[in-house]
């Protein structure tokens, strides 16, 4: 199925008819983890994804066979006040290095068997700055968002979704503070690499911004298109239709999933189709899994982006699966069953 | 090259001369890293493993093309005692389980790559009652720790090491017991699914085995032959052999960490080529990578053994190589650097 936008009252409708799991396949997931050749509950966790997997794919025992990692990139007029230390420029010649395969997003995809595409996001009109007004148009915003949908292969088994823009990390701290509230030093970090003068700074641009925009934020559109980033918007758009196509995601840091959060903020339960790969390094990312219920699979302190960690989590989702779908039943071994 | 014992001696003098990791190769790994196209830093602990592995492997941009994993079987005659829910035939059905392909480390190694050999240990002789007299005499103890040393491919990149045998964890709680001290209680938990009641008599069958060993043990062979196992002295061996090779070493579970923590209970540094792969569900395991200030991998409430665990987290160490090996740097790039 491919899902686009139209009008800013797209989203909310769609928000408003997502489609659930289905429980029948989850439940005959969770009864055949309990004939394998193991312990019951012995595999932790990993038993917990097999069956949330097959939960999201309608079948008992699912295959993951393609996996697809999108890595959108935007450049960000706020760049202009100086929250970064590296120059926005870098935002292109990173897409660059992802095209080369120089980048670690791509020795991660060809570490655990992902695809991997990059979609630039007109890098050479960046944002606006949105501490003197909103980030995108309407027209940008859904452009944005309607590129995100658009990325997603409806054929994906499991779906990456990471991200590359100087500057972003302030873009996600705004997002953070309009949805989950506190201050602009709750969710504003080091990101690349800002020393504590930096980050405070950073901390009062974020509260500069929701200042001005608050007032006029009613909806998730609001808050992608005045805070948003290209980005930010297509990683949104891209949660979603995988939800219309019944495709788990693995959420990668602070900025993927402050993007998908707006839609958590705008629809409980938005993000049942998506897990948490990892708990990153930038402090922010910690406080807003809490916001969003969210376990993180890993906790390696890796704060790069690109969808470094949920590529890195993906083996984790593989392996979970390869168990559930390959070992044999008590009955199949010829195991006997405990006393 | 290859290593064997012909005496118990023998054990103490290859602990005495354990060779060091190249640190020429772990210091260029580092610089290296720095030069890599992302925020210095940014991959976390992945970038901690890249070293670490470098130094082991004494290579700047170490390959990991061969893993292999080691699964280890052994019975024990404790479980006389009552002290695990499923009988102990269950081991060698298990082992037949692994030669068949059916068990959870088979769809393990094959998600992550890792080659799997199964080394059943006298299953039709188990071990001596560790409540009433020594597990193993001199000459089994030997054997045991040489079948490990013997099952190390020394041309294997990195080993997995597992275990199968009905009954291990209590031996792996005495182990604990008499290197780490404190109590029984502290030290012995539910394994493969004991109730509450259950886990109270395998905390005073520990004691009791304990208070029967301790005055005879005086070193590392002692604590092995005594309390052993013989999976649990094949792991040591199997460590001491991957030492001697420079071969890294992922450590699964509470039984793997326990029969490794022998070394490094005899010798200060034993383990510094090992990583933990996981933090288990199995209480004692909290504890003992504690006691062992090992950091682990993974936390997903796993508590199989075979090595699951840690053959989950060798797919993170390869996207840590991949990473450090495949990434292009800033000057490769044309990336531009911090301000």
């Amino acid at each position: 199925m491919s899902i686009s936008l139209s009008s800013p009252g797209d989203l909310d409708r769609l928000l408003a008819a997502l489609p659930g799991s289905d429980d029948t396949a989850g439940d005959a997931a969770r009864s055949r983890q309990a004939t394998l050749t193991k312990p019951p509950g012995s595999l932790g966790r990993l038993e917990d994804l097999a069956v949330w997997y097959a939960g999201w794919r309608g079948s008992a025992t699912p295959a993951l066979t393609r996996a697809h990692a999108l890595v959108f990139a935007g450049n960000h007029g706020v760049t202009a006040r100086g929250i970064s230390p590296y120059p926005p420029e870098v935002t292109a010649q990173m897409v660059a290095n992802f095209h080369a395969g120089g980048a670690a997003i791509n020795q991660m995809c060809d570490a655990c068997g992902a695809e991997l595409d990059v979609i630039a996001l007109d890098l050479e009109t960046p944002t606006g700055d949105i501490t003197s007004g909103p980030a995108l148009s309407e027209e940008e915003c859904l452009a944005a968002l309607n590129a995100g949908m658009g990325a997603v292969p409806s054929d994906a088994d499991v779906l990456i979704l990471g991200e590359m823009g100087i500057g972003n990390t302030t873009i996600a701290a705004a997002l953070a503070l309009a949805c989950f509230g506190g201050t602009g030093a709750d969710w504003a970090g080091p990101g690349t690499g800002l020393d504590a003068d930096g980050v405070s700074m950073k901390a009062r641009v974020v509260e500069e911004a929701i200042a001005l925009h608050k007032p006029h934020i009613s909806g998730p559109f609001d808050l992608l298109s005045r805070l948003g980033g290209r980005e930010q918007a297509a990683i949104a758009g891209a949660v979603l239709a995988a939800r219309s196509n019944r495709i788990p995601v693995i959420l990668d840091g602070f900025i993927s999933t402050a993007s998908a959060g707006v839609l958590v903020w705008a629809q409980p339960g938005a993000l049942s189709h998506c897990i948490a790969g990892h708990r990153s390094g930038e402090p922010g990312h910690a406080r807003l899994l809490e916001a969003l219920h969210l376990d993180p699979l890993l906790d390696f302190g890796m704060r790069l982006g690109e969808g470094s960690g949920a590529a890195v989590a993906l083996g984790v989702l593989r392996c979970a699966l390869a168990a559930h779908n390959g070992m044999a039943t008590f009955a199949e071994a010829g195991v006997s069953d405990r006393d």
